[in-house]
């Protein structure tokens, strides 16, 4: 096979065959992908979560990541915080011409890893080329499905003083990419993760209610949840766990870091009284260490938050463009 | 809502609330995207047809079709021919910035059109913007689900002496869409359509095997099933339907018309006893009204075709850029 993707390998013929063998089959083989059909037959009973997503990020390498693995995580942490075990998945690859076939393969290796860890079977598939773009570029999508154990979608469970968790620090993501692209030197990994590891530990009885916070960031989310169920939050600067050097940044480049994105963060609406319950858990995992209480759920539909230097500001939506811009 | 995309429509914060209500939801809306989550949640039971495929085509609006009607027909053709009714469609979009919101516009509402001819809900979506390419340009894919009736993809139902019949003429997707790049003028319409109006139809029971023939045409379908079912096809190009201005441009352009794209055609292998009442069927609807019963299934794992001269030759599998390129 030749060492860069070129035109042919999208027409279905004899070059795509042996990329199907040699890359795709032989790391993400199994028993239904295998059967090769255009559509694969699963099994599934009952309520199921479906989500897609496409991703594309420059760099598609980054400090803790790269774009394989965000590709499994992102669609299933969607899977995820609606309440789902993830189970199966979509892979649709849209690489341009040019692309180097040992850089996919190693996309296809972090694929395979990710999956594993998830426990989600990669079922179907797709490859397009595109012709050459400014840059060499791949750009995936993935659909998810997965069982549902408790709808955490359902902004109608929300109720005023309910309690607010992010499970981890925030704007590592955002803050990782930014520097990789400005070329500065940093060890800030991205939080590029997978929350059922979190997730399949908790007790869903006590969750209202979650979403992970990718773009846009933990604003992005608590403005969402607020216009849709007409309630608010008041949360407290000085709860919100920031690694040090990440605050640094936002500050340098002035950015608020509640409008970056995170990839491996939720936002968790939980009853009060489970509140010591699910936090105990979250402190006793890896990805949940940073967790923290932030703030409640108030009548007034608005994100008031309290201030380090005790003022109080309302967190407004995003608009426009979101920065640091990562694709 | 400026006239054309900018970058900020992919950060999920305010404009892109706006698109989302003014142009997804407006065409698109029903009980289960109305609900606005990251992930949907859908009822499902028994066995279960998934397929995913991306969509890129230049141009994006032709003769017969357009991107958004091509990306909803596709990928439920794909789970039609699994032996599915399809149900239920993700929707992800890929846009550059500086992509024109009426060409956006025009392409959901096609897309609203296609779905509703094949009775499918799109229930899950995402839209990502990337920079500016060499031309304004989207990419569309999408998943699906289907409920089985009849697994239609198990190659191990084929027999010797099955009969093989294409459901319309072939090669005038990849024929019109070339016409359109290289500036002829031409009345050629592609056969973008939907193959769940011909298989509703249709007595399952003498169908062993159906694949909707895409890229590569009906020569990648039938060297695709020989190589998996270890049995072979002979058929005769006097039997094969074909368009005589479609001819007429393959000659003038040199393609072989067997290689080139179709998007309304499927290729069904069915028993003898039952191509009477499947061509009866096929015959009586407007899509079926150019299928023929081109050939049989035969012991020697190669496609033969006898020809127009009374000659022989073996159809190969597309090896290399598939042409004309559609993309």
């Amino acid at each position: 096979m030749s060492d860069i993707v070129n035109i042919a390998l999208g027409g279905g013929g004899k070059q795509f065959q042996k990329f199907l063998k040699d890359i795709i089959l032989n790391y993400l083989g199994n028993d239904i992908l295998n059967r090769l059909g255009d559509a694969s037959y699963i099994n599934l009973s009952g309520e199921i979560s479906y989500s897609t997503d496409s991703f594309i990020i420059d760099p598609e390498f980054f400090r803790g990541g790269d774009i394989g693995k965000l590709a499994v995580y992102g669609t299933c942490n969607d899977l995820v915080v609606s309440g789902a075990k993830p189970e199966y998945l979509s892979l649709s690859f849209i690489v341009s011409e040019g692309y180097r076939y040992d850089k996919l393969e190693r996309i296809v290796q972090s694929i395979k890893e990710a999956s594993i860890d998830v426990g989600v079977k990669i079922v179907a598939g797709d490859t397009k080329v595109i012709p050459r773009l400014e840059r060499e570029q791949i750009l995936i999508n993935t659909s998810g499905l997965g069982k549902v154990i408790k709808k955490l979608n359902d902004y109608n469970n929300i109720r005023v003083g309910d309690m607010v968790i992010f499970t981890s620090d925030i704007a590592r993501h955002g803050i990782s990419i930014l520097l990789e692209r400005e070329g500065v030197e940093h060890n800030i990994e991205s939080d590029c993760g997978n929350l059922w590891n979190i997730f399949s530990k908790l007790d869903y009885k006590y969750i209202k209610f979650a979403r992970d916070a990718t773009r846009g960031g933990v604003a992005a989310v608590l403005n969402e949840i607020s216009n849709m169920s007409g309630l608010g939050f008041e949360i407290d600067e000085k709860l919100i766990n920031i690694d040090e050097r990440v605050k640094y940044f936002c500050e340098f480049f002035g950015y608020d870091p509640l409008q970056i994105a995170n990839e491996g963060l939720a936002v968790i609406v939980v009853d009060s009284s489970g509140v010591d319950s699910i936090m105990g858990i979250l402190k006793s995992l890896n990805m949940g260490k940073n967790a923290s209480v932030v703030g409640t759920v108030i009548e007034d539909k608005k994100v008031m938050l309290n201030t380090y230097i005790g003022g109080r500001r309302y967190v407004e939506m995003p608009y426009g463009e979101i920065l640091p811009r990562i694709c």
